[in-house]
Order: C-alpha cells, then structure tokens, then sequence
C-alpha cells in the first residue's frame, strides 16, 4: 500500500481534519447567539456542538428538534454547515486523486493509471475541482428545489413551501438528515411523489463527484472506470437485495397504519432501503420496524455510500471488493477479477484493514456507551449499537437513544460522527507521526496458525 | 497464500467434513435407542441431530437439559462424541501442518521453516500424532478429574461423585460445556475450589496441543515459536482485558444472590472471562448480566481459542495478527512485526479473510433467525445474535433460546456449529472443485478507492 504512505497523504489529511474541526467551531459560535434559538432561549453548549458536529458531519442525529427548538437563522446555519461539509469532503476527495498523479515521487505508469481510471484530466487545480464540484450539486439541488416546490408551496404557501424545498433539498442530496418538519418525512408518508423526488436526491448524492463524472463523460470515452462500474454494481446489488429483503421482514410494510395504496407501501419500502445510505430521512418511526428490519438497516449504515460523496460508512467500494475477495476463494481462484480487471493485493488489504479498523472503533464506543447510557424497556443491545452505527456511518437515524444521551454519550457521538465523516485512515494519517526513512532492520518472515 | 492452496488440502479436508459427519450420523444412531433416555420416552429426531452435533462440535448448546432427558448411557455418548471431536479435531491440525511439510511441490526452506516453527520433527505419522494428542489430554483430564473429586466425591459418594468428576473434566478440558448437573456451575457458585479447577482445564484444552508441545520442549530449545508466543500473548492479554472489563460492567457481580465473600465475586468474574472461549459452562443465568458485560461475551466468543485446540471461534491468533497490523498501520509502518519476526502478507491476508468470510455467516444466519425465532420480552437483537455468535464459536452459552428454537432455527444452529468447528475456510475447500490448472488469461491490475 505504498501509495498511501506518501507524504503529501499527511499534510492533506492534517488540513481537512483542521477543516472541519475550523467549519465545527464557526458553527459552535453562530448556533450559540441567542438569534440562533426560537424565542432566544439558548441551548446548552453541549448540545450546540453535537448540533454543529451532526451539520458538519452531514449526519443528523438531533438532540433537540430542529424545527421547533432552532430559529430560521439557526436552521441556516446548519444547513450552511451540512452544504459546507458536503462540497467540502468531495472536493477533498477529488483533490486527494489529483495529488497522488500529481506527486513527483511517483511513476509515470501510476501516474497516468490513476489519471485514467478516475477522468481527472482537466482538473489540474483546487479552483477548477470546486467549480465542477459545485455546478454537479447546484444542478442537482436546483432540480430538486423545482421537483419538491411543486408540491409543498400549493402545501404550505409560496414562503414556507419554497423554505422547505430549499431545505429538504439540500439535506437529502448532502445525505445529512436534517429536517425543518419537525417529525422528519412522516407526515408525507402517503406522497409518494414527495417520497420519489427525496430517493432520486439521496442517490444522487449518495453516488458522489467521481462516479458521477465518470458517467457524463461517458458519450466521449466508451467506458467506465473500474471505479465507477464496481460502485454501480454495488449500490445496485445492495439496493435490489435491501429492497427484496425488507419487503419480507417487513411483509410489505404492514405496519403501516391507516390504509394506504399497494404502490405507496412499496414505495415506502424503498425509501426505507435507500435511508440508511446515508441519509437519516424516515417514513415511519425506526423503532416500530420488526427485529429483523432493524438488523438489515445497520448491516446497510455499515456499508453506507461510494468514496467521494455525501455518503458514509466503509463504502461500497470496500463491500465490493470484499464480496469479490470471498467469491473468488470460495471458487478457488488466487486472482480478485472484475469486469476485466484484477484488483491489486494492497487494495484488497486495504479494504479488510478498514472494515476491522471500523470494527475496532464501533466495538470500542458500544462498550462505553452500554456503561453512560441507559436501555429503557423492550429494548436491547442493538438500541446503542444502532445509534453508534448510524454516527459512525453518519446515516442520522436512531432507535430514539439521541435526546436522552449523558454528556460522555454525546461526545462519543461526536466522535464518532467526525471519524465516521473524516474516514479512518485520515484520521490515523492525521495523528501519525510518519517516519520518513525506511527502518534499518526488517526482521525475518514467519506465519502464525489461521483459522 | 499459496501453501493453502495445495491439492493435499482439498483432500484432508474432505476427510475431516467427512469424519465429523460420520461421528454425527453414528452419535445420531445411539441417541435414538430407547435406552438413551431416562423412562426410554424417546426424543425428536431434529433434537437428537441437534445434541450429537452439539456435543461432536464440543459447543455444549442443549435442546434438551442433558441431566434430566438423557440416561446414563445417553450422556456417555454425548462425553464419547464431545471426546472424539475434541481430540479428533486436535489430531487434524496436526496433521494439516505435517503435510504442508511433507508436501513434495514445496521449497525445502518452506518445509523447514514449518518444521522449525511448529516443533513437530518427530511427529511424522497419524499414529504418533493421535498418540501425543491423547497423552496429553489424558494428563489433563485424568489431573482433573483427581482434584474436582476431593470436592465432589464428599458431596455426591464414590460412585455418582467420580462419574461427575469424570464428566465435568473431560467436558471441560474439551470445552464442550455439557454438564450432568443440570444446571452447569450454578450450583457450585460458591464452590471456589471447583472453579479455579475447571478454569485451568478450560484453559488447558483451550491452548491447544500445538503451544502445549511448544512449551514442553522449551526446556530443550530455549525458543517458542512465533505461533506460541502470539497465542500465549494474545490469551494472556484478553485474560486480563476481559477480566478487568467484566470487573467494571458487573460491579463485580454485584447481582449475585446471598452474600459470597469477595475473593468468590472475583474468581466467578475470572470464570466469566474464561467461559466465552469456548466453554459454555457458567456459575450464573447468562441473561442477568448487564448490556456491558452480553456485549464484552459475545468479543470473546468471537474471538475463541488458539488454533488447533478444542477451542473454537476466529482464534486468539487471527485476532493478534490483526491487532498487531492495526498498531503497525496507526505507527505508520509498512511491516507488521511481533517479537522480532515479520508476518507475510499472506498471513494477514488470510486473517483478514477470515474475520470478513465469519461476519457474512453470522450475519446471514443472523437474519434468518430474525425471521423464524420470537424474541420474547424484554429481550433486544442479542437474544439472537448471542446464540448465533455461540454457536459459530461452538461456545455454547446462551441468553435462553436454544430450547425454544423453531425447527429451521436449529437446523440453522446445527450448521454454525458444524461450520464454526471444522473451520470456514476447511468448509470452503471441501465445497470448492479446485481449478488444478492457472487461469490463462490474466487480467491487468487497476484499483479502485477505499474508505
Ligand atoms: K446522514
Ligand atoms: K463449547
């Protein structure tokens, strides 16, 4: 995994640490004005940093309700932040590719394989990088502005019905949660087209910059990077079998009452499939769904969205590359092969070091919190586990432990959800001291007995 | 990895599925005579499946309360299929390791250096092999039973009191965690003397022969192999970890009834880091621990034993290995070392696959269940993940299911056990039709993003 190890690697991963850490505090200061509250009531300092590190972090997990506990200009200024944060980190990952082809260490045959495999050719600089990654999201934000308005002005009158598309706009291509309804998307349970329009926002911002590119260029160029294919695949596969999957536990959504159309419980179900990756928007309440929902939705917050985008979680990617990995043992094959091409050794440890680096962490924090946090009545282990999932994952949904967390419990959410957001490795590379010379002793190998 | 894909593999492996199936099928066969049941009433065939796979396993899960339901001959065949797969299993990994030494494709080094790190010189046949096994487990069950029957020959007379030493011994040794109690320890609570006893044979059995033999022959070599130092390291520091945890999640079993005296509270919480790998016996109703300590039990049972041992799980050195990576990554190191020796990339590898290819089983049998099992009040997702983690670890604890399972649920149940005992990637290969040839096409490298 040489190319990790380079040294630029470090001074980036300082920066956008030092970013969003930078973007948390200006968020920590606008929120705690008293015009950032209704009726200038102020908010405890804690729960205005949880607020600032759940914008920032595009998370959503809430301690105080949004709607009724934030002025209008408290609930700009996290919607600043989940904007911020969002371009922020996909520009960071653009800029991350564009260094490795750019560092003067490295060959050109890696070179050119980096400049191939992501279509990063003409974005040479910060300034460029930003200018598509803005113009991607307006166009995205803009359209779902027009979608949503169509349905919440003849709602809520031109004002309010246009705050709210803004809003809800925004917060579902960021995947960051947050909602100005007070009860999330629940109240629009039976639209279905309010539903839809959200979905095709989620996704959008859930598939990120560099696939998205990679598939408008692709009239010019005749071809997918590896990238991109293994990302649409994934997120497909995942879709299908969530969706196929909920349907069963959830036998179509039975829970639902009233009685609403055939077509809007499966509609629902879908939405239930697409919000645990990331986006922290729901339908019905989380806690009402059956045992096995419940599992199925940490196991898809686990996984979460693609590298790059508004998304968290180990990634699709690392969960393709990980499936692949096990299909081709269980076939007996020594090479990792997809759509023609093989994938390297480094990348695949890579993949398995960050699934169980992300273990570490979410064993590590469940620990604690089962020791600061109480469990109330018919409900289990998964009521904490759930809850560190959705932070590392920044998805936002919760099995309702948010508003009751201790202090200790809220910072390690916060934690969590600037780890989550950061990703593991920069977080390392962040703290690392690198040594920049090789050690002088390598010692000899010797295996050790596996499984 | 390539040493793990030679034809012999596929060849052993095939034999030792077979063999276990075989001890299950004739375990089967005796269960079913009227005379293994107390009053000759009989049992359910899937709960006749299940005990013989439970006890060939050594897991210890129990449909039936094997004191009560099973006669004396019927619990003579659930100690004499427990022993057969404990050392069976024991006897196998020797074996693995001799033939990767013998193996004629391999480099002299390679055969060497297996040689060299396993001590195993003069263990060249089956026979020598089979006969060092069941000397050593002979010294430790024959020690075993001599000291618990001081304590229970008082209690129960001669004859009852030396059938339970014999049965707690050899179920202890061989942590298949079957007990003619009734209730496993609970009774013996109290009893600190019986505890201590059956800890050093759990972990005895739970060292495995491999790092027995190590050790035994320090006093010729004055060196252990990297596999020993790595087992007795990584067992020593989740002894104490688990240990000072449990402390801390319990209050040092506050929850026990009556008023045990101190050094009692603390050797039950010592038995309780013990129990997880891979035992299953227990002093207290597993389902009265707090969310903490069902949390800290399922990493145990996860994690298991050493390799090779009567232990099961992922292994203490899967574990290690990436515990020792994981510090390597964070320190910014290329190598992961560990007392002067370096592991391969293979070997890392391979632990890495592991863990992922175990997460997959427990999650998927884990939904399955979700769908079949009622999870009764006041009970979270752990009452099912605990079984499953239980079972694929053939630990044998439970929070209380087992005896409720749905016939699908024990099917279920059966196959973790079968799977988490003969070892994910054995299954693998004795499923897998090996391409004895290379592929001939092999496809360019190119890498995709990560985290
Ligand atoms: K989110
Ligand atoms: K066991």
């Amino acid at each position: 995994m040489s190319i990790w190890h380079l040294k630029f690697l470090d001074t980036l991963s300082k920066k956008m640490v030092f970013g969003f850490i930078l973007i948390i505090a200006l968020g920590t200061l606008l929120l705690s004005l008293p015009v950032a509250t209704r009726g200038g009531q102020g908010t405890p300092l804690i729960d205005i940093l949880f607020t600032a590190a759940s914008a920032t972090c595009i998370t959503g997990l809430t301690v105080v309700n949004t709607a009724a506990h934030w002025s209008v200009f408290g609930q700009l200024v996290i919607l600043g932040m989940a904007e911020v944060g969002a371009l922020g980190y996909m520009t960071f990952a653009v800029l991350l590719f564009n260094l490795i082809r750019r560092h003067r260490h490295m060959g050109l045959s890696t070179q050119l394989m980096v400049k191939e495999s992501l279509n990063l050719e003409n974005l040479s600089d910060t300034k460029s990088v930003m200018k598509y990654v803005v113009q991607l999201s307006a166009i995205f934000q803009l359209g779902g502005v027009a979608l949503l308005a169509v349905d919440f002005i003849p709602r809520f009158g031109w004002r309010r019905g246009l705050y709210v598309s803004v809003y809800h706009s925004v917060m579902s291509f960021c995947n960051a949660g947050f909602d100005v309804f007070g009860n999330s998307l629940m109240a629009f349970r039976d639209d279905t087209y309010v539903i839809l329009v959200t979905i095709v926002l989620i996704v959008g911002g859930g598939l990120g910059f560099l696939v998205w590119r990679d598939v408008l260029l692709y009239h010019e160029r005749h071809r997918l990077s590896l990238n991109s294919k293994l990302t649409l695949v994934t997120t497909g596969t995942l879709f299908v079998v969530g969706f196929l999957a909920l349907l069963v536990t959830e036998g179509n959504l039975a829970c639902i009452p009233g009685n609403p159309t055939w077509i809007n419980r499966v509609v629902n179900t879908l939405f239930l499939s697409v919000t645990p990756r990331t986006a922290g928007i729901v339908t019905l309440p989380t806690s009402s769904l059956h045992a096995g929902s419940i599992f199925l939705l940490m196991i898809l917050m686990f996984v979460g969205g693609t590298p790059g985008s508004t998304a968290g979680g180990i990634k699709t990617t690392t969960f393709g590359v990980l499936m692949l990995q096990s299909i081709a043992q269980i076939r007996g094959k020594d090479d990792v092969e997809f759509s023609h091409r093989r994938f390297s050794q480094a990348n695949i440890s890579r993949a398995l070091l960050l699934v169980f680096l992300a273990s570490i962490v979410i064993t590590v924090a469940t620990l604690i919190l089962t020791q600061t946090e109480k469990i109330p009545q018919g409900y289990g282990l998964e009521y904490i586990v759930f809850e560190v999932l959705s932070a590392f994952g920044t998805v936002g949904l919760s099995l309702g432990l948010t508003p009751h967390l201790s202090v200790i419990g809220k910072l390690i959410i916060i934690l969590l959800m600037f780890i989550g957001r950061v990703g593991i490795f920069t977080s390392l590379y962040s703290l690392s001291k690198r040594q920049t010379k090789v050690s002088r002793i390598r010692y000899p190998e010797e295996n050790v007995l596996i499984g």
